[in-house]
């Protein structure tokens, strides 16, 4: 399972001493070939953390033979020596891991910001882990990239489903995720790393990547905060010796990656409703995704559905601050299908809306055109407050 | 005090029944003269509640002879028969005060959006406050007008001090708020009445308080969410007799909006803190207000400073999103003084940082120029999330 379900890739998950809770904290990625052919897409937060710098360039070349991934502390914000550490954890893989150069090695990190990462304890840690690969290892990995996480996070996709090679299938896309805080667009999680026993170039996988990612991780908006630390990777071993249809490929990637964003907002720190958020006859797709993350942005809407309030006032609130192409009195808006505004006014009785369950349905249709876009959010709680003000994260 | 400060103004505050609790819900202030002259600033939201489209025709004019404001009901989102009852409502007052034209009364609601007001409570009421019109009514004015407020909010500022006429003195801006949600900018707040006796024309009028909401109500964040009822008066009766210095005056009403801007952000619902976030070292203005608003902004940071940790690391995140002029390792953030983030990186010991007090002073210098900027905003607390989803408001 995980990024192990695909051939060619091993992992290892272990517990280095850099939380201090002796929980999971370092994961390890490793592409046997024959291919390593890589794609990356990364926060567009401008206050980058050493690893995404580090990463980003890696990338450039378009090959990846190993990733490290480390939970625990996010080497943001730590200056020239923070990076020196980053630096030391790609060459103390590559020499574990003997062959490999550390310009191929991708790193990762999660956890606070602005404080140094216990080097003594992770460069031990590099050597179990290297020591633990398998070719079983997937969900040890998952669960080692853990933060706030409430479960870990894993999801694949067969080519072709269990057909052989000759029906297009034989080849698979598998992957795991983090993230529970900080979720927000440009990108929307906090590291994902997807492999694929498929022999694709990473031009192909740079294509497929970003399709994917611009309509999965970047609309998902959990709490309006973008981290410093947002890295997607995919990764190609080229195991299956099977060489996909792009688009089936690329539906494959968009699948995976889809499934893994849901993940993310189902264990969003604090909440208790995801937030399904779709506008509909928008001018353009730029306009909906605009007006869908107001909304999904707006505090007042997300403290009234943790209330089950269909307060849609607040919608048209949220609409109201876009510079999306509607008029005021030709908006409508549906909460879990009931249309309680209608021509931006009272529509249907509020109190045909069921809210009980935890998937909420809220449908802006800004009359205006042919173009949508799905956004997804969580509520606000008072346990969001309490995970986020009761101690550093 | 209040609107009835300056000479030439009468108010009244009364429990029309708007309000099913039976607290005061609708306020009358009437500029007896001798100068009609008025300017208004609304909301920059484009769904808009009928009284701020009527208001917005009526202060075309430069006359506004008397303001009618109601809580209980912001009459927004209720399409043509609600801006039929912001009309009938007008009328109703020009009727009550004799020798009054409609269309020189402005109009102000706040409440819930989505809901008709009730007519037949609001009319009669109407009748009952023009009978209590007194030269002392405006506190009872500033208190019929509060929603979630927990107090009533009022300032004043006296020309020249207590001199008289010779020394540029004998003249007086007060004025009264409302508002403790949807606070943010494009106004930042809900509803406001400011009154003057100087003898000032409208075009003066407009002049110096466009140029005082734009420091001030325009650069409170409380919560992000703008409201569609926002509206502030300047009304000056002449009274006095004098005629100010431009520049006196509108520093005097700069004062007061500042004053009232201060009160709303320590009266948010829910808030704990009051955060005081200055920007500084900016390459321009526009660059330091767009910082100021994204850290204002941030769920994660406001939780933070709820929990009185002085979490910079969420600081630097949310600088990070914005395109001011920066470079990420010139950043120097200080939270009540204690250089805690220096050049991007760790800077002074965080445990040297007392966040005991309720305001909060965070400091970001961009190193990048001379402008700077203030943005108030208040904390992300459990009791926010209960007051904002326990009723419909």
């Amino acid at each position: 399972m995980s990024v192990t379900a695909a051939k060619g890739f091993t992992a290892a998950g272990i517990a280095a001493g850099i939380k201090e809770n002796g929980n999971p904290d370092l994961a390890l990625v490793v592409n046997n070939g024959p291919r390593l052919a890589a794609a990356g897409v990364f926060t567009s937060n401008r206050v980058k953390a050493a690893p995404v710098v580090w990463s980003e360039q890696v990338l450039k070349g378009g090959r990846v033979s190993a990733v490290i991934l480390n939970s625990g502390g996010a080497n943001a914000c730590t200056g020239p020596l923070g990076f020196q550490d980053t630096h030391a954890t790609a060459e103390k893989v590559a020499e574990a891991l003997a062959g490999h150069s550390a310009g191929e090695v991708a790193v990762a990190s999660t956890g606070l910001i602005g404080l140094r990462l216990p080097m003594d304890k992770l460069l031990p840690g590099v050597e179990q882990a290297a020591a633990e690969l398998t070719d079983h290892g997937g969900e040890k990995a998952a669960i080692a990239i853990k933060t706030t996480d409430s479960v870990h996070k894993t999801a694949q996709v067969s080519g072709g489903g269990t057909a052989g090679p000759e029906a297009g299938g034989g080849w698979t896309v598998g992957g795991m995720a983090k993230g529970a805080g900080m979720l927000a667009p440009g990108l929307a999680t906090m590291l994902v790393v997807l492999t694929t026993d498929a022999d694709v170039p990473a031009d192909a996988l740079d294509t497929a990547l970003r399709a994917a990612t611009r309509t999965t991780f970047d609309r998902v908006d959990s709490d309006g905060c973008m981290s410093t630390n947002d890295t997607v990777l995919l990764l190609a071993s080229g195991a299956s010796g099977i060489v996909p249809d792009q688009d089936d490929f690329a539906e494959a990637v968009r699948t995976v990656c889809a499934d893994l964003a849901r993940q993310l907002i189902g264990d969003a720190e604090g909440a208790s409703k995801d937030i399904r958020i779709e506008v509909i006859n928008a001018a353009s797709e730029d306009d909906a995704v605009e007006v869908g993350r107001s909304i999904a942005r707006n505090n007042l809407l997300k403290c009234a559905i943790h209330g089950e309030d269909p307060n849609w006032g607040r919608v048209l609130s949220a609409i109201g601050t876009t510079s999306a192409v509607f008029e005021p009195d030709q908006l409508n808006v549906a909460i879990n299908d009931v249309w309680v505004c209608k021509n931006g006014s009272v529509g249907e009785d509020r109190d045909l809306v069921d809210m009980r369950y935890r998937e909420v349905r809220i449908t802006a249709d800004l009359a205006a055109g042919k173009e949508s876009a799905v956004i997804w959010a969580n509520d606000l709680t008072a346990d969001y407050v309490h995970e986020n003000s009761a101690y550093s994260s």
